[in-house]
């Protein structure tokens, strides 16, 4: 299945199909130098698969975990492409997860003041979300994805068998972001949810999610709209992430909750709990509250959030700063 | 006068006037955080009359020189803009010359994933050269705009007033290339050196070097193709700037030398002369050739040069290694 991202000269195709790993070198342009870049604790038979297909391939390991998204790491791996000459006729292969799809992309954007990139996202949470909308970013000074660029893929390689190695832990953490596509914008994606055995066969619900968004960014590339409805259940989900050890998706998942009319969230609780993700969390409010703010760089009286009267709308609100602790304490405890 | 750069959603106006920048409210929008970023070098009353016409003004003042062009002082220019709570509204203003705008676009490009940029060049190079075309970057392991990003700026002020207070040594590099433009693409501008006092008046030819950058530009954002033609004499220029202590039109001046067939060098020699730029430089011509090796990144045997046969033409041309040191002989003794 091939979804097409029509965004001008800056559109490409996501390629979702079960062993494309395999046929890498026939659906992407490998015959130049590849910098593929992966994290320690992907399992490392997935670059090297890439690579085979290469003409000229380097592997790059990143650190896992969300600290590798920084100017230093950046810094190294533009350096190895340095290193090994590449010039602004080769590019860079992200396999992997969130952080590795951000980081490379946002070296391939700036090299040379930019280069091809290819991104093979092997995770759920990547899968939906990171592969798609050309998001490239470093955290900078405390603050998620600070400093960064829209770049757009050239192509996009989804391998569900990729989710075989996946722990059930991350598998839970990447469906929470396609259960927030169909909260926003498809009723009957939240209902499969609530009706099916998603996280033993996640692939058609990646798909679905994948429809969502291609519609939100094809509409809106660089976020001066609609495109902020992704954002749903992010301002405080990010701001419970800042505080506690929770993957990205959970706290999505956990700032979804306060975000919803009373009538989805009875329906949204047993889904979440079904998919193992939090429906509450231990932690301070008030470094929860701190936190969301600074992520905001919020100083204002008021605040844009999205909410969801019923499974597949949404409404945008502006509430006042001072409505934020009532919100975050119907999921955080201390 | 006004230069409209055409380049379709990324289109914007060149203002040059007299006195323009004292207007630089009415021209710019200003009505927000304007994050106004000077060299230290650059007379202090420009950004001061930048600030005044701002609504929130703050001015970032960077060490002069090109080793600025670098990640860590890009990183406290980003720095400055997140602690003073800048959102996407807001906007970067570079006021000075190329290190100044190069930085602070490069910075505007990636902040929150970009915003507004406008530059307000002060010096002959920066308005003939680096005000147009969009390119920004910083230097990265001794290569330079090793790492960057295409960013067109909102709106360019070129004000000519500004010129009065730049020593004449500056006046001269940044009409190298001006008349790097008149040897490629413009005969008349080229005989103008020739037969007027260019340097104490230097607006018109400005003016007619940036019509011929519009042109290449428009037709090649991106540098894919005749956007190189720009590169004339920067190929061996870039290897004398590593190697000596030259300002970078004077390098240019020097690397076009070899560049030009014989009847274009015997006229363009007595232009340089008057202009008082060089004609010859004392650098060991071994260390020339690595620092051009290194700077393009070559390995393999052949390398696309610029060359001008008769003044306003250009060819391209693919010449091998080893037919370098000869030509860098024709301008570096040891």
């Amino acid at each position: 299945m091939i979804i097409r991202m029509d965004l001008g000269a800056a559109s490409y195709d996501i390629v979702m199909e079960r062993g494309c790993l395999s046929r890498a070198g026939q659906l992407l342009n490998l015959k130049r130098k590849v910098m593929i870049v992966t994290g320690e604790l992907v399992p490392r038979i997935y670059a090297e698969k890439i690579a085979e297909q290469c003409q000229e391939p380097y592997i790059h390991t990143i650190p896992s975990g969300e600290s590798s998204k920084c100017f230093p790491v950046m810094e190294e791996l533009l350096a190895a492409m340095l290193e090994a000459s590449f010039t602004r006729h080769d590019c860079v292969c992200a396999v992997g997860g969130g952080v590795v799809g951000d980081l490379a992309g946002f070296a391939a954007s700036c090299y040379m003041r930019g280069i091809d990139f290819y991104n093979v996202p092997t995770t759920v949470l990547s899968q939906v979300d990171s592969s798609i909308g050309g998001k490239t970013a470093v955290n900078f000074r405390g603050i998620k994805n600070m400093v960064g660029a829209f770049w757009q893929p050239k192509k996009v390689l989804i391998d569900p068998d990729t989710l075989k190695t996946l722990p059930s832990r991350q598998v839970s953490n990447g469906l929470a972001e396609a259960l927030k596509a169909g909260l926003i914008a498809d009723e009957e994606l939240f209902s499969a949810f609530e009706t099916e055995d998603i996280a033993s066969a996640p692939e058609q619900v990646i798909e679905a999610a994948l429809a969502v968004k291609k519609r939100v960014v094809e509409a809106d590339e660089r976020e001066s709209g609609l495109r902020k409805i992704l954002n749903f259940g992010h301002t405080i989900g990010h701001g419970i992430e800042s505080v506690t050890g929770l993957l990205h998706g959970e706290c999505v998942a956990l700032g979804m909750i306060p975000m919803c009319s009373q009538e989805v969230r009875t329906r949204l609780i047993p889904v979440l709990e079904k998919l193992g993700l939090p429906v509450s969390v231990q932690a301070d409010p008030d470094e929860v509250l701190t936190a969301v703010l600074h992520d905001k760089k919020m100083f204002s009286g008021k605040i844009t959030v999205v909410k969801v009267p019923a499974p597949g709308n949404f409404v945008m609100e502006s509430i006042m700063l001072e409505e934020l602790p009532e919100l975050i304490k119907m999921v955080v405890f201390k």
